[in-house]
């Protein structure tokens, strides 16, 4: 078999491809079946599969063990790809909290009836397959089953190659929870190798992905968006405003802002940028500086913000446009609602943003006038989070525009059709 | 100036892409400020521009004129393309039905309070910046600018190179009609020139535009489907089914198949395929074939029909795959809703099917057992239409599984954002 540069990229794809053909095949089949499930039986499998996680815990953190040992990673990584007794009963308690919150599928979303007799319903249904692209975080890819399994929807569960002994053995006992509720096994399937080819073609999509969903960091998320050729919905990135108004009660100003930023600061609702009015600023901006400080904040400020302490570091043009991630806060004193709404405008990026005020009007206008997924008023924008809208789960956070906006549960795994009821109409 | 090979592609793309980032600035401003604005403001932007694509009749049909002359077209392209004094009123009276309509905007879709005292609103907003890419069909840009205006979305229009003139006479009564109500008039822009470049630099998206929804033949929404960096709304394929069950009453079956096939065969809505019980077959099959060959229809039968019926052409095996779009129906005899949804499955495009049946709980299985967007008991699958459905008027028919499927209509051009008031809470 001689094989040119050409045709050595062929053979690399080609069992991907091929891959994903029958899995994709096979997906198909299991979501149609699950759509037509009882609720008890895809809660039964979820049940059975936390069971299973648990009676499992030797394999799958000896699967861990030899993943970690393998990858020879540090520090952050290591940490995300590490499984214990605790992220282990953790998982398994997911699985039965995803049990017990109520049927997504079957909504009756809308219903009316038209002149012509014809009565119209829109109704929850799965989206599909769903393809899951993410990073070497084994608990990722349980919850995303779960998720799926609830919602009726199949999976394709694409994790970092790195975690491939700990998915597979994860997987094994999400496939007997299947088992036991004599659901279709290809409900839930992972890719079967490392190789880089399997996300390819996942991107590609070979006509058997209606949705993917990357869960990582920002290059992932940024290859998947740019690369797949099927509908994405992804986490681009959380550039959250605080907004302190000037009508702001002071102490929850501080109470909120310290939380919004030094809670956890590496989280996608964590507040990267605060505003705060020219007319509370000198008095109570100092205040926040402190509590900040006192909890390890590093800052960046503008020159009006600077003429109050002109001890803060100088924020360079480019701070109000990075996303931090960690204990760094940009600092900007504007003049009310109009200056910090054209600030998020032109800085944001449409995620979640919080005002401070006891002034309603002012509230109401900073609400009304970002273009952002979630908008608080007197409350963290650590918020942001399926669990703390009441979703139950989450399998990620969409910053697109289009299907769902924030945290992404069970509701927003679903799609809709219509079943229209008649009695022999024909469209003149 | 030289120019390498590669210089001249690069200078064919710049200006295009130039001309994109403006356009898509100020769209997104004008999409902000239609967010905000009330929905009397929108609704006289819409009968002002009605008004004005009346005022500007003869400039309008004299450039469709200078079109259809340049084009040099003939037959559906040219009919596609052509304007008279009955379409021109015909588009500005849509312009009065959309702004009759309800306002999509600021519906609230949810709301709830969590234990913790966060009250929380699921409330509807524009999408952002559409990208419309069609034919040279110059109502068509009519149309979505109406539903686009309406629904607070700023829209790029693009449509055929040939109606260039035709599309610029028509956006100049849409602007007149956005500077009477006082709105932004970047609410609706137009592609410049006809430079397929612009094609280009919209489906490459430049960070502006949200989602570009294509809307022609085939080859142009699957150029969209595989190029396009951004989502994508789009009407794929209508290979739709009519099923006559075995419980169908006879003269209501013919009606319906007659009218699903014959009613306009052109229109993706059509029915495409019979499939009919074994158990009515011999009765049934005669009449409505005699019905349909009566209107011009052409057939292909597989042979269990070819035995009740041995004068119909014999069906090669793709044409149970083939969307007609035309007087010919693929005609199959089955043996119950379970072999009717499995050759559903198997070739159906998940568009828009039919059951006709007194057998309730047959039809509740058939339309349980379907994944296709619009499922109809008793009734004609040309009614998958946004008239028909009650929604107004409709931009297309999502053939996708996310965001929105069926037709697409103001409702279906929203999005949601997340209103969260507190009282000071902050999170764990």
């Amino acid at each position: 078999m001689d094989q040119s540069a050409d045709g050595k990229r062929e053979m690399a794809a080609a069992p991907a491809l091929a891959w994903l053909a029958g899995a994709g095949a096979a997906a198909r089949a299991a979501t149609r079946l699950l759509a037509a499930t009882p609720l008890e039986a895809r809660n039964a499998a979820l049940r059975a599969a936390a069971l299973a996680l648990r009676a499992a815990e030797a394999e799958i953190l000896a699967a861990n063990e030899a993943d970690l040992a393998a990858s020879g990673s540090q520090g952050a990584f290591r940490d995300r790809l590490a499984l214990d007794p605790t992220r282990l009963a953790a998982m398994a308690a997911g699985l039965e909290e995803i049990a017990a919150q109520p049927d997504p599928l079957g909504r009756v979303l809308a219903e009316w009836r038209r002149p012509n007799g014809l009565h119209f319903r829109r109704i929850a249904t799965p989206i599909g397959v769903i393809g899951m692209i993410y990073e070497s975080r084994p608990n990722v890819g349980a919850d995303a089953a779960g998720l799926c399994l609830k919602s009726g929807n199949a999976v394709i569960l694409r994790g970092g190659s790195e975690s491939l002994r700990s998915a597979r053995a994860i997987q094994a006992a999400i496939t007997q929870g299947l088992r036991e509720a004599s659901l279709p096994e290809a409900a839930v399937q992972i890719a079967p190798e490392a190789d880089r080819a399997y996300v390819g073609a996942m991107l590609e999509g070979g006509g058997v992905i209606d949705l993917i969903i990357p869960r990582g960091g920002r290059s992932l998320v940024e290859r998947v968006q740019r690369e797949a050729r099927v509908p994405v919905l992804a986490h681009a990135e959380g550039l959250c405003h605080t907004y302190v108004h000037a009508s702001a009660d002071p102490a929850m100003a501080r109470r909120i802002v310290a939380n919004a930023k030094m809670r956890r600061p590496g989280v996608c609702g964590a507040t990267e940028t605060l505003l705060i009015d020219a007319a509370i600023a000198p008095a109570l901006l100092p205040l926040i500086i402190a509590d900040l400080a006192a909890l390890g904040c590093a800052f960046r400020a503008e020159p009006r913000a600077r003429a109050i302490l002109p001890d803060l570091p100088a924020a360079a043009p480019a701070d109000f446009d990075t996303e931090w991630l960690a204990p760094v806060l940009s600092v900007k004193v504007v003049d009310g609602v109009a200056e910090a709404l054209a600030h998020i405008a032109r800085h944001g990026s449409a995620h979640t943003e919080a005002i401070i005020a006891e002034d309603r009007a002012a509230a109401e206008a900073f609400l009304a006038g970002i273009d952002s997924a979630v908008g608080l008023w007197n409350a963290s924008t650590q918020f942001c989070d399926g669990g703390e809208f009441g979703f139950g789960a989450e399998i990620g956070i969409a910053t697109g525009q289009i299907h769902a906006r924030g945290p992404v549960g069970l509701e927003q795994l679903t799609s809709f059709r219509y079943i229209v009821e008649g009695s022999g109409q024909i469209r003149p």
